[in-house]
């Protein structure tokens, strides 16, 4: 029996509650079990120099902790100066995995921040962030089409992302700290609403892990994304049935 | 009639919540209007180098807000390298603000930091932290007082804090942050229990301001203050009885 | 009887030797007590990015201690990678202190940078760079006026500095670096030609202050600052006819 | 047909030059195709602070590229005054690697560095360094148990990495940079000489990919990777023989 | 005897291996004994913006070191996040000395860098830099001049250095590290092929030196620098005759 | 006839006025022409790091200019965050140039710091600085001497440096910067009592120089330097009679 009674194959419980940020184009509070995220997009009405004048939009996203997030307090990035390479790791995956549900050029040359900011840590706060930021920026970018009349809804399927490792010889599903510092090996993965992954990233920490355990993380993780969505689903409301759509349903 | 149906000498609504964190040993999310901060007092067994040895505590700040605590985006500073010169001049506030207040040589060789973290900002954030920091750093001392058995209660007096401002003609209290970037002059003022003056921050943001001018402002800041220490006293409970007794009631 | 025998209300002998720099279009060498500081004022035919285009100037102002300026060696803070806390908010306070009695908009877009490096520290070196910056830049604007035939002298009025404090149970005027440091409160006044404050900032350092504390300390440091404006009228001669004139006298 | 004539499944051509640096404990210059990386390794005798006291050894590694390593002049990180959220994620992920094949109790309380510097770039840059700096810390790791007469050789397995993706509707083994520029799907592999994986990092740079194609890359990268550890044995000649045998034959 | 059988007044053999790097527009890779260094010039099509508008070129170097390119291994500075002091300096040497041989109005608006790359350091890396530097930018250089079709080869003439010494009481051509440490003296000298000096550093490390001295390194490091130049000659070929002529036989 | 009615073989005005500051333990306020720097030394009772347990002691600097040293302000470098290649350069010439006339291990286990800030620059800021750094480091010496009962007087020489260079088609000694900003070779010279020579500089800035013009400038340079440690010996008294000597007549 794991900490909390759960199964192995059990998530654990998901809260979400959107637009509680009352400047930002679009907001949610994740917790998942005692991890917590606030997930806010800003929506800015240029791209990045890297970007300009192909017609395009960006989305990035950006990722810290408070520093009692953890268990012992840690120093702010800000006061060394520098961000951790863990924290760029993460940053860069969040931006990488929202870019790849978007349609760039439908939604035409404006970016996307999202910034994801990590108020309590429990295990899972890149997969968390990533689940979170999908919600938040789907209501900004639902707020762009219906301000700017755009033709098709920019968004072209649902992504969600968990967590599985190998603690001792048993499979887990979404592992907290605790289990995540026993883990043997540990893989996080991103999926969309229709099943395909966007990032596949499994790590043997102490082991090295064969074919066989990388199959069954993957089934196991593929279960509790598409009961996510599900969830994603209901908080979005209307929203939900734009994306990937093709249409915008702007003039409804 | 001020924004919000107040009147020119009426606070915003203040909500405190205790214990909101998990891991830190003290921690309080403060509510002033639309301003929300989250306040964390983490315990270290040490002090400081320039400390050491001299059988006294210390008592320390830091402050930020999240990138969309504002109207619009900002930079975080992590990912500037530095911190600004606003960020500085007011963690030194909060912490030489607490401080104030705490016997260090009753608090023995160990030291406290009290993170303040804005998730959302409409004016006030410093005199907003400063009066969320005491709750975290009192609740985090009682441990402390608990767990070591100390004689004496390191806390001498309640600390909270209010800004108060000049806009056209007319004096306000607690100003929200339209009213702030339109104040000709801004008043922060942190006051203790006693009716005492621990910080008296006045600033001609436009125009300097009189004598008769800055008499105001501070007959008004104390009346407010006085209720907020008030409420302070109420969500800590049977810790409020302690504070400034010079006991420790530890063996209660 | 005080350190060199001063009365607790006896400002410190200052010195001052206006246009010590060949280059600098205003510059001032101050001496209050063993307090040495030099400061330049530059002038800049452009704004800041942020104050582009609004057909109004700029006062800024920069601090910085030389690393023998105290009575141990201090690390260059360039050597350092960063400002201090402590030089952010003095060159903040300075520059805020500035831009409050000048009229921007008859200033023009042009911004004038005034430096102030303390050659020698002997307490109260923010206040006497505030003291000493006026005069550079009142220099630096004469010049302005004078070479753009400006119709209105963009500076409204005085400005001075000084630190008042209680030591033990005393009162004291401009306190020096001993005084200082045993000070219990500390107050930093900056007033204009008017009587009127432009910055009020006092702190218990060791213990908080009353209301009647407050009112002797601002006070005492009303009379001292008014002797300090006689000294700056003196120095800058034909100058001082034109500060808060609303005229320039450029074309006699 | 590929550029440079090769099959869908081919690798590009390896050299290993062994020994190139007079002073590293253990060295090794790789070509894979026109890709080329100096990979050093460095014998500490002792640990970082947080390995200190437990018995065991650490290995880490960096990677850095020289500015003209790829077609246009990168401006150095040193220059810019800090590491790329790419250089840190690639570092990280080669130390992790490196230290999956170790056994870090055998290697005792001693840290090797291995240092990765690119000399020229035409894609794969992450996953060659990895199979050089397997060589260059086998090296090392020689030369402590001989030094040191340790009576089990610290390394498990071999260890080689390669990358896979799909280029429009085609699977393609070891991407050039032209290739991985044009590629819808990206897939790193790190395995082990047994067969096992130690990192699996499959990205939907575009578009996302399926269970099937996740399959096929995973097949064709491990028959690659199994000729490139063949080449790993043929140049690290008697050590070869060391890993994995839990003996040393340092007596012989 | 020295250290590798060399007389006093012998060089250390010089290997130059031009074109190294497909990407670079020059590269050379320059091994002075066990020094080894690759040089690559990068041509841009515009200039800094200081040299702007003024029609005229600009050279600029970089020197960096790899980690383990000395016998303890050094820390990056990318990752120290600055530029040492000594780097600084040979970087600023490196690029006063190739512009002195070029005709900057010649060369029209377009910049040059240079990056010197010491892979294993045996003493001399910056004379050593030098040497190549130079030849990596003539090769560059030919090439603008092709494309171009520039009238004037903008190179005035060849360069070369080479370090000069006194260890214990004789004079030393061309010291690796093991002598360099031990110098009393030490002299880098710049020359061109007409024997004109571009620069003379000479530093008494440990003890001034008299002008006898001087004199004697003078002579010592031209009779060097003079062989140098003529294996630069001999690896450029057909660009060697353009240098210095004054025409660019880009149509021949 | 140059700028000023000098000769051009003609030293500026050089005035040394000792003991400007109160705090540190050596100090000059040199000015040359209008070149105007402050030197302080500061002893310090123990050594860096890389120099423990040797039983010598340590000598360095730093160098610096205030923003409006110069025709145009420079922005400070503690507002870039790091230092020039140029302050990097000038500080490692001042430490090496001071050591050259230190016998260390006659100083003992403790280090000198000598900061020479240059309030006004009008070429030759290096060179005054070392005529300036050695007298400040001469002071401080002494004391060290007569509070530590030193047997041996630690500075074994005088030290002085003047920069000499050729303009249009003649050669001038003690470059302003008018000059300095046309010279075709610029050298700096720095050279002991003795007439030895502990730094030799010269560089082509525009055209390469003959062995003729270097001995010329050699020449030139040394006859100034004469004078300049004349000047010294007079303002450092009695101090300078122990120089040399051997010998510390502390029981004097």
């Amino acid at each position: 029996m794991r900490i909390n009674g759960r199964e192995a194959t059990q998530r654990r419980t998901m809260n979400l509650t959107v637009n509680v940020n009352k400047y930002a184009e679009g907001s949610v509070y994740i917790e998942v079990g005692d991890t917590k995220v606030i997930c806010t997009a800003t929506v800015d009405e240029k791209v990045p120099m890297f970007m300009k004048g192909q017609g395009k939009g960006w989305v990035t996203a950006e990722y810290s902790m408070l520093p009692r997030a953890t268990h012992s307090r840690n120093q702010r990035e800000a006061a060394r100066g520098k961000l951790s390479g863990r924290t760029m790791e993460i940053q860069r995956l969040i931006g990488r995995s929202l870019r790849s549900v978007v349609d760039l050029q439908a939604l035409g040359e404006r970016s996307i921040t999202v910034d994801c900011d990590v108020l309590q840590a429990d295990g899972g706060t890149r997969t968390t962030s990533i689940t979170g930021a999908f919600i938040a920026m789907a209501i900004a970018i639902n707020k762009i089409v219906q301000k700017h009349n755009l033709p098709v809804f920019p968004i072209t399927d649902y992504l969600a992302s968990l967590s599985v490792g190998i603690v001792g010889e048993e499979l887990l599903l979404d592992l907290n700290y605790e289990e995540d510092s026993k883990a043997k090996v540990d893989m996080n993965v991103v999926m969309t609403g229709q099943g395909q992954f966007v990032e596949v990233q499994g790590t043997g920490e102490e082991k090295p892990f064969s074919r066989n355990e990388l199959d069954s993380m993957l089934k196991l993780a593929e279960q509790g994304i598409y009961e996510m969505i599900k969830q994603q689903q209901e908080v979005l409301g209307p929203i939900a049935l734009k994306i990937g759509s093709g249409q915008t349903g702007s003039n409804v």
